[in-house]
């Protein structure tokens, strides 16, 4: 086993994860960091926050792959004072590089959705909620649950098989109501609302749903809805991406060590109900 | 006292809730029903929903007020064939008619914003967290603790203060944060994130948030956040609106009945956790 | 025969005017109504206008077929403090249904325009002026008159076919000048001004014609020009569109009866000329 | 007497109508001709058409004055492969200038709606219909009437004060309504039909109104309406712009001889009617 | 041999250069001239200003085939008070007509690039730098140098290949490197920039370079650039246009003196340098 | 005299060029660095390319202060695989930070064309060619010869008075007319034409100027123009904001080192013309 190079890194996570698959206005791919550089250690993440910087640093990790860009839109400074450019001082003065895969990984199979469908409980094989033009790939899964169970039962399956969060998650729709088939998207899914309802599916799992367009999807007689924590969707993705990297790199004679984060950054940390 | 007709209630509802002062975007004021039509029981709610509609029609209601929209983008079809077109026809049917206040009763004074700053136990006065041109109006409210308190008792304070729901009261940032000039506004208020930043305050209390804006705002040392349901948020006006309203026609020697809907629209039913 | 449901009526009518024919900006089918509902007596019309409804609620009808829309564009109230919203009440009392084909007719073979062509006096076949993406099918028609004769006793002849209206027919060009290729487009023809001149007809045959396209025209050398009142040249399809439903639903074992509007909903009552 | 340059003619005629004052769409001013050139004889027309272009000729006229512009929408080309094109190498070659007052004539005072106001019997003083931002001034005029009287009469009466043209003019709402106060508008008038509504007029006269617009606007009880020729109603202006032109440039000692071109120009020459 | 018309030369003007290939923004075409009018002596020239009028009019020409249109942006006016203006009169009064041919020629084969290429010493064939969509036709040439050299070398080059102008040739990158691979494009390229980078060339020429694009362009590591005047990069194609419209005439049959304007109009008409 | 910081040293130069004064699309302020950092030696450029850096890195300097923004249009990555990336790259990594004022430093008084207007000659006081909303503040300056010369001469006076570049300075117009109002604008000057013109100046000195703008200006009669080297423009600034920097931080007690960088990055190195 040989040491490697980020450039064959990147390589081998694009070969996986292809950057032109990405949604025309995400920022995919290498955020700071020299293709040149070794890499010995890398961290995946949801998200490129302080604390996952933190953990990646004390590792002494070389390369941190997160799921969400740490700048979508454009930014004209990486300045220290601003939080998002302390982090780009601090990786490059230790020589950690920032590597984001996010819509390419939404849309790859097997993807961030697949990882989420496998770990609510659903059989495969499970078939792309809204397709892109290219054959086998698109947003959200689609896959059926082994038995119909009640919502409520469904719900409370979905809540074991993913991580813990504060909020835990919240349920829409008739609870005794039996659902089999099941639509399921990482992150954000309001866009697919109408997407799940044509396709026909029981109920859909998604996230940082809003009050106005969940209440219009149920009260039109809708699939049921679940709604988790954003970074509870995508992280199981994360084991999946790092085993795919280093079985790749393990092909090509390559050893690096990886790691997922296990540091939860949901931002809401607690829960508070009236007595 | 004597009889009403709609268009005397409507009147005096745009006395307090003047519809030149909605947002350009909005649809406010008289969705169905006949001005010339008599007027003898009214029910406030968030929602125009069906739960709602069926509430006001076995109290043989004349006239529901909501906060949100039926229609907030316009129709070309009101057919029986969808969920809000059958309502217009029930309503219709039965001499119910609808009416929205939206956002003229956000930047009324008092508006929505100031029901919810006292139910979480603020001490007035309230000022505008953003005003619009008209003085002395705006969205959300600013207002104080009477004592500095920590988050997790603000946030413990605030949930006893609101209508209880599924997901209760979501919390993002440090527990033991000492907190005191608290910013809130009913409904989803994600656009005015970095207006409570600028305002100072310590905490700011709204609906609808998503992953990546609390985020941004928690990791980027902003104000403490606190995320309920929407419909939670505006419940609390619907009393002061009914009081307004009876008042100010009980002076015109007008008798009606009013009564605040206490069914929960919020769309989240019940919540799953991990064991 | 039997009786039948809105919804089977639709399911007809859609048969012949398919509205995934309709333009994007177009706001077709069902507008107000239950698919559910019984429907023994439908009235056609060309405007959803309050004649037109005294006519129908007088006869008993349960469903009233315009080619217009009432809200082409959106609205977010009907309440009855407007013409159009004061409609939508006594519709939906009245249990009569309203329902619209409109750019889909026009397209349709036959649509609205074979219709005009036939009243004008062109021989068949007729073909699309301005064909749309569904082979055979398109705006306007290009037919040719029996005989060439001059431009003035085609404009008499095509009189002589419409349904009188106040401001007759009004003919721009030589008067003298052969024709015997003719377009007709039933309503606002203004954009196949330049299909027109480009298919090579001798004249145009549409309404609601301004002066300064009209006059840059025939100051062009372009085609002669007639321009006759917009509800005239769409009345002819309604008799057609009558039989055509009634015989569907015949076919079927359904028996309706049918009835064609002869109110003028023309907006010009008369005409006053200089002495 | 002296005589005079196209420079010091332009700058008579835009002393009475300021290009300033044109709407920011419009396209007013010198088309073709030299500033430098002699001025002895000037044709005041609507429409820079052929016909107008012949008689000018004829007459050895040195400028035309017309409403319209020549090209509203920019041109890339004179070449004398069009209409246009072949007037403007008429005019070149023969030392004809062009020269355009349109929206600037409309907001004028007095402009061209107050010429239209007293041809069609309504008493001074005339206020602008709607006002631009410079006192004074503003598109259309109201007036009223010497006395009351029905609207069958009053369109009889503005059909008398109006040049002949083939279609005369179109009425729409309840002839026997008593009108009294009353707005006109030059030309294509359908933008301002709100605005009319607004201002309480009893029936509002202008040119180029459409089905759809006018049937709507009587339907909801608007004004009556009387639809002209659009050339009719500019018309007669012409003689007071050719009268103020010459008093003007007699007051400076300067001699011109100014004809009003009675050339018909609606496009439309006959009508035809069933029998 | 015989006359011709002004429709002739078009015609076989527009055989060499299809208007339709022209870019949708740009105005090609007839500017000003009767397609009627006889032809005998023709001048090509790269600018349509006055200079190049006073040489066509005192040699008695019939048409000037300029490369840039005189009204790339519409005009609402062509009256003799601006300077494109006066060129009308006096083109017009003159009976010399002026047609333009410009994106259509740069694309064509052989076009406006093929003969810059000759003339600073690329050998045949050269192929599009960046096609569209007609197969062979494309923006901007790429050919190579008989021999690799220097850059210095090759500007010398390229200077004695081109008419001279005050500014000559600006050289960017290190002149000691080797080049072989050329890029040029006639008139302003930096819209190419990037597609010359992409096409791996060692060096581009073309004109017009502004500071920003010309300084990153060289900081990535590009290939070298040389910015001439737009107009010498233009002027080899008039020689070429010029014949290739004589011989198609004189195939027909047809005889007319052709001319290539030798007026240098580069705006820079000398330069000052620290001394 | 004390040590400093990064912190105060952007207060001390935006006291001198307020951001706030910059255009809505301008990029200005700090790109990289840490507002806490020590700040002993500081370069000043107009551009922040790789030669730049180099000679700031080989004299230690902790600031360079650049007129153009690195980053004008926003960057979603920084990583080293571009010439951009690596600069930010060895900024951070040898604790240099990255300043830029551009428009602001461009409208300020004394400005960039305060400076540019000295080195040509002109004599004070000058006033902004483009005033902006805040008064004595604007784009450009227009100044005046001590005495009338001709424009050759003027062109040869100001060629000294800048910085040598390859090209020189470019001039066009009438070489002996006579000038001695003068406007100038460093940098991009071209969206400054007209207000050069309206401004009745006798010549316009500025850079980056294209073919077809500089043609129509002269060709139109304008001012006569002088096109110089971008970089050369706005150098002459760089001293001044230098020495306006030191003495205002001397002022506070704080002492720093300050350099002018005389790398010349105007993009062209070297010229050619024909022999």
């Amino acid at each position: 086993m040989t040491e490697t190079t980020l450039a064959t890194v990147i390589e081998t996570l694009e070969h996986a994860y292809d950057p032109a698959h990405a949604e025309p206005w995400d920022a995919v791919g290498l955020v700071c960091g020299d293709p040149g550089q070794a890499v010995r250690r890398i961290v995946f993440a949801v998200d490129p926050v302080a604390a996952v910087v933190d953990e990646a640093l004390e590792w002494n990790a070389d390369l941190i792959v997160t799921h969400h860009p740490l700048y979508l839109r454009g930014t004209t400074s990486v300045a220290a004072d601003t939080a998002k450019g302390r982090l780009i001082h601090r990786l490059i003065k230790n020589d950690c590089a920032l590597y984001t895969a996010h819509t390419n990984a939404d849309v790859a199979d097997p993807g961030v959705s697949d990882a989420l469908a496998r770990a609510v409980g659903l059989y495969p094989p499970y078939r792309p909620l809204s397709p892109i033009a290219v054959p086998g790939l698109g947003l959200g899964r689609v896959g059926v649950l082994p038995v119909s169970m009640t919502l409520a039962k469904f719900a409370a399956l979905a809540a074991q098989g993913l991580p813990r969060t504060a909020g835990g998650l919240r349920v829409a729709g008739d609870l005794d109501r039996l659902v089999k088939v099941v639509a399921v998207s990482g992150g954000s899914g309001d866009s697919l609302l109408g997407t799940a309802r044509a396709a026909g599916v029981d109920v859909f799992l998604t996230a940082d749903l809003r009050h106005h367009p969940a209440s219009e999807y149920v009260e039109s007689g809708g699939p049921a809805l679940i709604d988790a924590a954003h970074w509870a969707t995508e992280w199981p993705w994360l084991a999946e991406a790092a085993e795919r990297l280093t079985s790749a790199l393990a092909a090509k004679g390559i050893s690096v060590e990886a790691r997922v984060s296990d540091t939860v950054t949901d931002a809401w940390t607690t829960t508070a109900q009236r007595g």
